[in-house]
């Protein structure tokens, strides 16, 4: 296969254990550029800079790595996509973009949360295929070892067979050992939400505040969702989008017209 | 019609004139809960705020409307609706979630980028109908006057027949005369992105900055798109959702299961 150019991101910051295991997979492919955001952010969502400039600076982090050159930036997950394409990659095709490992899942409504996702998202928005990987595991020691395996095995399927009918790719891997996972699953988000709580207090002067905590609810009985395929072992792959139009909708709603 | 409950949000801050607008609209309907950031967000994107706690304080904006009880709120567009769901309305079922008026587009992709439909979207993911209002002018001083027939005939309709097949709309009223209006189309978002460029310099002591800027590129020729709508003097509406899977690339993708 000939080397590619990959732009490797995420969202736990450009010291995170995750991405330097991603890293470390993706240069097996050709020539990796990192741009990773400075300090953690997670959360973000679809978050952009656009009141202030970005800083871009060069770090040494990879430097034991061949074929690695890395950034860190000062914005978000989506800024740092966006600062590699059109600033530092601004004359090269760009093969594959590829987001995480997150430390933490991403499975279900919590791409619409994910800083993870919506990088990788940004990319797939200019036309870059693209991935983003976590690991349902929050912790910053996770063992991404038996990840790499299927990490490795959908970048050289992708980079070979492309994405047909899409542009992006959301993979969560489940927390398990490497013979304890089963293969990949091709399925949809699962239809899910958070029940919300808030920590409720004062500070220091008496000043209430409200910390926002709670807990994941999937309400999709459907077995072919992200959820269950992590659950039963798989790895799951999600083909994912930015069109957000609901298009059973349009012909119902046409009501408001009148 | 039975006073129905109204959480009312936006992402251009609690002092903005379009948020005023639209809460003159939504009082119409029964008592207004205003939950808004206390400083502008545009751009956040659906960001939540997990390493920090939120502030929450009364505020007498709006003491000149009745039924109207307002709020302003440190975090982002979606922690406004979580906070108005979950701490202020917690023993009340919301009716409806308003979001905007929007001083600025969210046509087409910047559906993502939006501070003001993430807040509508969150509303909708918490299972309340939800509809994110946007005027294309991006000055604080624009004209709200001619929006506000039609945010009152679509809430009015939305509130009489609900939102079948869907929970959120993505609202869009272009900046023209009433008279200049010619309706409304309900229709799908357009297929467009952003041209990215970043403005480069350096700040006071040498060191490179790059700031976003960019063009927004229609790509999307098919005559049923939002941003069409808007350039023939429609006011778009697309129904939306959170279910970002690309149902069509599930089985074209099963070659990653082998």
């Amino acid at each position: 296969m000939k080397k590619k150019t990959i732009l490797v991101t995420n969202d736990d910051g450009v010291t995170a254990p995750g991405l330097k295991a991603l890293v470390s997979v993706a240069k097996e492919f050709g020539k990796v550029y990192v741009v990773a955001p400075d300090s953690p952010q997670s959360g973000q969502g679809h978050a952009i800079t656009l009141n202030k400039p970005l800083r871009l600076k060069k770090v040494d982090i990879f430097k034991k790595m061949k074929n690695v050159e890395a950034y860190k930036c000062s914005g978000t997950p989506a800024d740092c996509v966006k600062l590699g394409k059109h600033v530092l990659l601004k004359n090269k095709k760009v093969d594959l973009c590829v987001s995480g490992i997150n430390h933490g899942s991403n499975l279900a409504i919590n791409i619409i949360y994910s800083g993870t996702m919506s990088a990788a998202m940004e990319a797939s928005i200019e036309g870059i295929d693209s991935i983003g990987f976590s690991l349902t595991d929050f912790s910053w020691e996770a063992d991404f070892e038996p990840s790499k395996k299927y990490v490795r095995k959908i970048i050289k399927n992708v980079l070979k067979n492309g994405l047909p009918n899409c542009k992006l790719l959301n993979v969560n891997i489940p927390a398990i050992s490497k013979k304890k996972i089963k293969g990949i699953k091709v399925c949809h988000q699962a239809d899910s939400h958070w029940i919300e709580k808030f920590q409720e207090g004062k500070d220091p002067v008496g000043r209430p505040y409200f910390w926002l905590t709670g807990q994941f609810v999937n309400n999709d009985k459907n077995p072919n969702t992200d959820v269950n395929a992590v659950e039963k072992g798989y790895v799951s792959v999600v083909p994912s989008m930015h069109d957000l139009t609901k298009y059973e909708a349009i012909e119902p709603m046409k009501f408001l017209e009148k």
